[in-house]
């Protein structure tokens, strides 16, 4: 494409390089910055050159913190003896949106994935075993897509801590609440149906 | 969603307002934002900023331009005797990107929708009919979408523009090339065969 605008092309080229964004869908969104007024799209570059400067990572969890610290990590109330591993920030808000789980999170930073180039060293395993290590943790919950790489990084994973003499243990694989059996795909099903739990148990909360 | 940095809350915030893009993408564009070096996502935020103070439009045809005229208008090897409609920049690069048109464009801004609040006066209806008065303009295509209110505003176009005495075209409606007939709904059928064209006009070029 022609672009009758540098800096129109160079705004679309930016918004294209962001992953499930091509070249036509950029174009609309430009376009449709350029409808607000003024300070919405000064705004709107604003945001993300902030994103450069006053971001830190937590130094216990690696999750995304405004301090030295993250809020969950700091929060005196949680369970620090109760780690679940997340891939990244997303799962560990999705997580913490059901308003369940008290304890701690360690942000892996990705999962094993030999296709993309991702080994064990480009995730931040070490130091999940070192947390292991401590003798106050008393679990890890493994919080990882039940994906071929989720599970891959996941048998890695006990490998690694099992020596640590932590509970290893797997968030529950099943049928997800409101799927019919019918529709259900056969390892799901058989999967659900080999790992079957006490009934009071299965009562979502 | 709780954001565990208020930077990225924003950042998240602005993005989500585009449309098309909900929450979680928006999270997922920020996160794989902020895995990227700085330079790179200050370059982001900044092509946003430059959006607000270097953009002009086009004063005769009201594309996006670098300066007063756009590089279309300036060209002395375009025709300016015939002026292509369209809704916006995005169709006129399509246009563009096809190499078959000489002549000028006018950019609508939208197009008539009663159910969206547009009416004729929130387009640039009355320049267009300023420059069809104009006796050195001889034919004005109509290449609005084959929708509902590309229809209406057709219509309103055609009503508006008759009594200047130009020549009123639309662009052809019919079978899309590489389509199969069987596959092909009704009305595009049944107003392909009512606008028949000669043979010799029907070969893609």
């Amino acid at each position: 494409m022609n672009f009758p605008s540098k800096v129109v092309e160079n705004a679309v080229e930016h918004l294209s390089r962001l992953p499930g964004i091509g070249k036509r869908t950029a174009l609309r969104l430009v376009l449709h910055l350029l409808k607000q007024d003024k300070t919405t799209v000064q705004g709107f570059g604003d945001a993300f050159i902030k994103l450069t400067n006053n971001i830190n990572y937590c130094s216990s969890c690696f999750s995304i913190a405004e301090s030295q610290i993250c809020e969950i990590c700091a929060n005196t109330n949680r369970d620090k003896t109760i780690i679940c591993v997340v891939e990244d920030i997303r799962v560990l808000l999705a997580i913490e949106s059901t308003m369940q789980y008290k304890g701690v999170y360690h942000v892996l930073g990705g999962l094993i994935s030999p296709i993309d180039g991702i080994g064990p060293t480009d995730l931040r395993i070490e130091e999940l075993v070192q947390k292991a290590e401590n003798s106050d943790v008393k679990e890890v919950i493994l919080s990882l897509s039940t994906t071929m790489e989720g599970d891959t990084t996941n048998y890695y994973l006990f490998r690694r801590l099992s020596p640590c003499g932590v509970k290893i243990s797997s968030i529950a694989r099943g049928i997800a609440i409101g799927d019919e059996l019918e529709y259900t795909d056969q390892l799901t099903l058989a999967t659900a149906i080999s790992s079957r739990m006490p009934y009071e148990n299965s009562l979502s909360k």
